[in-house]
């Protein structure tokens, strides 16, 4: 849409019915397209440099010497925090947010959740829907409080967004779908209490589905 | 610009020559205009989110029956990495980071700078110019290498961005000026290594003073 010229190369992964691209070719692609003088632009959604594996595909450009500049974006803890409406710190609740991965790849050490636990800080859980009874179940061990409210929100920012809130406790029981699913932010804190669909008393679950579009100009202050 | 029919109010509490609001006048102004049935906009800079004190505006906004949204945006940490080009996560070296303030308001208790030194992730320091030497001190206390690579990014994404590059154990020995002034943040952790103005050896300190705007079309590829 913004530029009509443009070839557009799917490359998305988790997509269905996308070409499941390897990243070595993602790179190989990236190279030889900026060698025959085109100008190519990566485009990845949220920001390039949270779990965005921008780091390797900048790698192999230096290499090549290929100059790249790189654009900020809106990180998916931020656009699910904005559509919820609840702060990521909170003066007197939470100094600090921290963005975890739950997608742990062979060789690679687990993340500390024992003392991400004991922090008691606003814990953002990225690619964490295959393992959120597993990293419940370690923050719950590592001493976080099992009625700690949680937020999951399954496609921030896009219109089939999804988002269920219950407690710490009930992501050990699996009670979880549909928001559950990539691509999803599990938000972990007192913070998520603010959030606009959370039910007061978070005593049951309360699963929010698809954005309703007509939601977003009732909103809207008219001028 | 994007708006030139609109009163613009400056309420930023930093900027020099700028009238100091307070919160309470700044929430009263939002609520009466809102009243008067205009459209407000509360601009700030970054992710409105984190450490952005949006969620005091938003309960006052909530009080008086004003149907709000909040706009996410690029945090600071966000903008630093991408003008840096080091990824604030990345594969077997950071599994998670930190977004924390270095800002102690009297009476919070103060982050567990302990438990963040042992995580052993990406650690992000907002708006800790003050105290950046106490803070590494800490850290350092806390199991955190004396020797891990920080960069201190002042002013990140404007013209007069500095960035100055050390060692952890040199920001207590206050080798953090000029770019250590407000607004700054501060990262620590050995992905800074991968910053395009990192030095290979950080056996030194390097700063790099503000950004010469014809490097940005020169690092543009032409199409």
């Amino acid at each position: 849409r913004y530029a009509p010229q443009a070839e557009h190369v799917p490359v998305g992964r988790h997509e269905p019915g996308k070409v499941a691209e390897t990243h070595a070719a993602i790179d190989r692609r990236i190279v030889e397209e900026a060698a025959a003088g085109r100008c190519v632009v990566r485009l990845k959604g949220g920001d390039p440099l949270v779990f965005g594996r921008t780091a390797q595909e900048l790698a192999v450009a230096r290499e090549h010497g290929i100059p790249c500049s790189i654009v900020p974006g809106v990180t998916s803890a931020c656009a699910a925090a904005a559509e919820e409406e609840f702060p990521l710190t909170a003066r007197g609740t939470a100094g600090a947010v921290v963005f975890v991965t739950g997608h742990r790849m062979h060789g690679v050490p687990e993340p500390r959740w024992d003392l991400l636990a004991r922090c008691n800080e606003t814990i953002v859980v990225y690619m964490g829907a295959a393992r959120a009874a597993e990293i419940a179940k370690r923050l719950i061990d590592g001493g976080r409080s099992p009625a700690e409210p949680t937020a999951i929100v399954h496609a921030a920012s896009r219109s089939e967004r999804r988002v269920r809130y219950q407690r710490l406790h009930e992501l050990i029981d699996g009670a979880a779908e549909p928001a559950c699913k990539p691509p999803c932010v599990i938000v972990i804190g007192p913070v998520v209490r603010l959030g606009k669909s959370c039910p007061v008393e978070l005593g049951g679950t309360v699963s929010i589905g698809p954005r309703n579009a007509s939601l977003v100009s009732e909103r809207r202050v008219d001028a």
